[in-house]
């Protein structure tokens, strides 16, 4: 078995990167997806730097698990062939903009009038109505619409970005989860549904607790850098070689932690006996740590504080990260066989289904790669594929 | 109607974020949920600041669409409880320390003896075995271990934290796909599963790109602030009122861009002639553009850019988000009679489904606010209850 969702079919006529992300995790756990790309062209993300043996880095990272044809949905042609994968698809994906599917006749109603059973995804920016509904959203304006970016830098300096797309991640992920409630619902009344999912709706819901102490208190929350309001210390320090983070959360653990960093007089400083005192004397306490922090290694003073039960570890750059023993335990990076790039690798499977394991199967597919093979199924003959390619529609 | 999960029964003995927060989000697509918590302790996130009218705001941002109970698992007599409530329950959800429910005879394999149709998700910090399993994580942490936090913030500063526990609602955002994929996988075998999560996994998995890049190039990608490695202008500028986002991604729009500004002679100057050009001589292009930037507010730059074609907006401070005609057009916050707080609000449910949309039916509760209830609906008499609630069981 391939995963839970083993039979299920996706259509997946998404670009850049949160339709094409949920797309892979319904692919990840099982899920048969073909990708539609535009002839000659493909998603844009194919010419997103850095490249791999000639490939986007960034397309690779969000494609596996997924055959990929080439279809010219403005043509009558590529509609009628994308309508015939519909009606046989469980689930269709797409973010264009408002009204392009409709125009299309690929639409929900459309779809829904031949496939009743079809689960319909519209990922967009601001919805698909409302004052904002004809915005286009690219996660750098999101971060900054949703105030995500307002809450991400240091005190004092210019608000920056989530180093990753997280707006674009967090849509994706609601958008799976939407399909995979879908399909349950479907179980039990047999029919399909539309279900929208906005980068605006995504960034919001991530304000959890940001948005309620704001209406509780009428305070707007400031950039913080790395650390804590009501903690101290707490946050990223300089060492020897990297950054350091730590998190003093009570005044046992402060006493342990000055034992090992040999601060035997600051324990009986009046500035820094309690939290509220090291919050006071911030400045004064950063100027005591920095100095010590600095005389060795980011893994050392984690080992040491860690063994006094202090809460720390390493600012990992991405090379400590991506080969760090449990995450290859974890099998969070796995290798995937890719006929043009033999040494692939990408982030894995991080949901760990114990009883219907999700899996890995295809890597991620060339421009129109399975065009013979996908139409064929439809029962295309040779000589009507070949015909299609020379006139562009696929 | 209430949502897709309706009948579905979610027990959830989960605390801080990332559990709390899939627990709710299967309540608002329908399933009836339990929250368990220590008596007279209750969830940590309780005593989390700011209050609301007494009542934390965190506690409160993660915690609607359950019941909640006290239950000392400790004790026999609550672990018989919780047994007697995961009997009957769909799905278990709880972040404990590794080997706890297991001692509390509520582990996976006590559960699926009593239920085999019981799904049951554990949340971890690194993963339920290898080299880190016993390690202790709270966000900091990840978003440092999992190379978020080397990515984010200034190109030349310290790493800081995305402004959000992004890696808490991540790993919570997987265990509710692991859930759903397995209540679908359900309808088909009968049997429940054990599914684990990991905050580590959540956030590797949210590389994507800059693993696959960093695993083409070798090269450790670093803190770039709000700019892009590859366009120019592009990233928050201060204005008089606010920082302003732009992304001005071709030279046809950094042509209309200058004509906004009015910086005419700019288009033709040779060292911002096209996008390479302005990468080369990025400090001269912000020391031309800032002075500009700075004589209007936020809002006419976005409103005059926009009219230009050029992607651009505010960086709204929560004030500005929370109160948007698009959010409140898409009910992405949400006003919640609560006993105690009249004009209490938090953010709605970001996923739209059409056919069977989610609900938002209980406010957070209180302590033990459904003790009588739900012992009454296992059978306990109000004798029962009170003996219960004497021993300090409940």
């Amino acid at each position: 078995m391939n995963g839970p969702l083993e039979g299920i079919k996706v259509l997946d006529l998404s670009r850049h990167l949160a339709g094409p992300f949920a797309a892979m995790t319904l692919g990840d756990l099982g899920a048969e997806v073909i990708k539609v790309e535009a002839p000659g062209i493909g998603d844009d993300t194919r010419r997103f730097p850095p490249s791999w043996n000639g490939i986007s880095t960034y397309y690779l990272s969000t494609n596996r698990n997924k055959r990929g044809i080439t279809l010219d949905l403005k043509a009558p042609r590529g509609q009628e062939i994308a309508r015939m994968l519909a009606a046989d698809a469980d689930i269709v994906i797409e973010n264009f903009r408002r009204g392009t599917t409709e125009r299309f006749n690929l639409g929900y109603d459309d779809l829904n009038e031949i496939n009743p059973r079809v689960i319909y995804v519209a990922v967009s920016a601001f919805g698909s109505d409302g004052p904002d509904r004809d915005k286009a959203g690219v996660d750098l304006l999101m971060q900054a619409a949703t105030g995500l970016m307002s809450i991400t830098g240091e005190h004092g300096r210019p608000p920056v970005r989530a180093g990753t797309s997280l707006i674009d991640l967090t849509a994706g992920a609601n958008a799976v989860q939407g399909i995979l409630a879908a399909l349950y619902a479907r179980e039990r009344s047999g029919l399909g549904q539309r279900i929208e999912v906005s980068l605006l709706g995504a960034g919001v819901s991530w304000l959890t607790y940001h948005a309620t102490a704001y209406f509780a208190t009428g305070e707007v929350p400031e950039r913080m850098g790395s650390s804590h309001g009501a903690v101290a210390p707490y946050g990223a320090y300089p060492t020897q070689d990297g950054y350091l983070v730590v998190a003093v959360a009570t005044d046992a653990l402060w006493r342990r932690f000055c034992g090992v960093l040999g601060l035997d007089d600051a324990v009986d400083d009046p500035r820094f006996a309690s939290n509220p005192d090291r919050l006071d004397n911030r400045a004064a306490l950063d100027a005591l740590l920095e100095p010590v922090l600095a005389e060795k290694s980011a893994d050392e003073w984690s080992e040491l504080l860690s063994s006094a039960g202090v809460a720390c570890g390493p600012v990992n750059t991405l090379d400590k990260t991506l080969t760090m023993p449990q995450v290859e335990f974890d099998e969070l990076i796995v290798d995937l066989p890719h006929p043009k790039i033999p040494e692939f690798r990408m982030p894995g499977i991080a949901i760990k289904m114990k009883g219907t394991p999700g899996s890995i199967r295809r890597p991620p597919p060339e421009l129109g790669e399975h065009n013979d093979e996908v139409l064929n199924e439809l029962g295309f003959s040779a000589e009507q594929v070949a015909a299609l390619r020379q006139d562009g529609v696929i």
